[in-house]
């Protein structure tokens, strides 16, 4: 897997809050509608509420909300949120000798990381919802049909 | 990270072992050149052997040997042989709607997986040697100088 099973559950909480966008959604409702089992969604939540992603609102109708709107969250800022997608910076090995550049293995793995940031970098949460409501691929990945608009 | 820490190893070993094509290298030797830990390297080269990339020989002069020229390896299969990057080929919440075609989300990350192991397909293991001969990129991951040519 490219990504972690956090992250992919981080992503597909981040899209279901997003169909939503403006209400707030208990925990429960969320792992429900993403099949994410409720105490690991609660923690990949904090998470992604300390990275400014989401936040929670108490109270009556409390639960959580995506702390901007679904246009101004790229995949990669959710990914980067949970298991941080690095770029090899540096020699794994600390060879003095390529202090000042990568091997060719190396230069050539952290091409290919910087290859997937900017993939991922280059969509928004918007535009997978623009993409299901415009029939491109099918629905969401939400257990529970969306309130029609 | 893109792929494992295991990964990342067999392939430093893999780079070695083809700086020496023809040469049999022991273990021990090969896990002083890649900083590798013995043990470790011991089981990621059964796991290489398993997959067809090394055999090893016995004897006075035993140890691994690639199984094929460096230039008929390619840097996706020592990743696969140990971790394979899976295609995201059905729904990960087995959904009946997502049967026969994957949402947005999840069919943009099986994309970027098509495209991460499409590079990683393209290059083999001698392009790798090839770019440190000609100076592109400094040295390799190894921290014996190879014998001269």
């Amino acid at each position: 897997m490219l990504i972690s099973q956090t992250a992919e559950y981080a992503l597909r909480a981040i899209v279901s809050l997003a169909e939503r966008h403006g209400q707030s959604v208990v925990t429960q409702d969320l792992a429900r509608r993403t099949r994410i089992p409720a105490g690991y969604l609660s923690k990949i939540l904090q998470t992604l509420r300390r990275a400014g992603l989401v936040h929670s609102q108490r109270g009556l109708r409390g639960g959580f909300v995506l702390q901007r709107a679904p246009d101004k969250i790229s995949v990669l800022e959710v990914i980067d949120a949970i298991e941080p997608i690095r770029r090899m910076t540096r020699c794994p090995l600390d060879l003095p000798e390529h202090a000042s550049g990568l091997c060719p293995l190396h230069r050539r793995l952290d091409e290919a990381i910087g290859q997937v940031r900017n993939t991922f970098a280059s969509f928004s949460i918007a535009d997978l919802l623009d993409e299901s409501r415009r029939g491109v691929s099918r629905g969401l990945c939400d257990t529970v049909a969306a309130p029609a608009r």
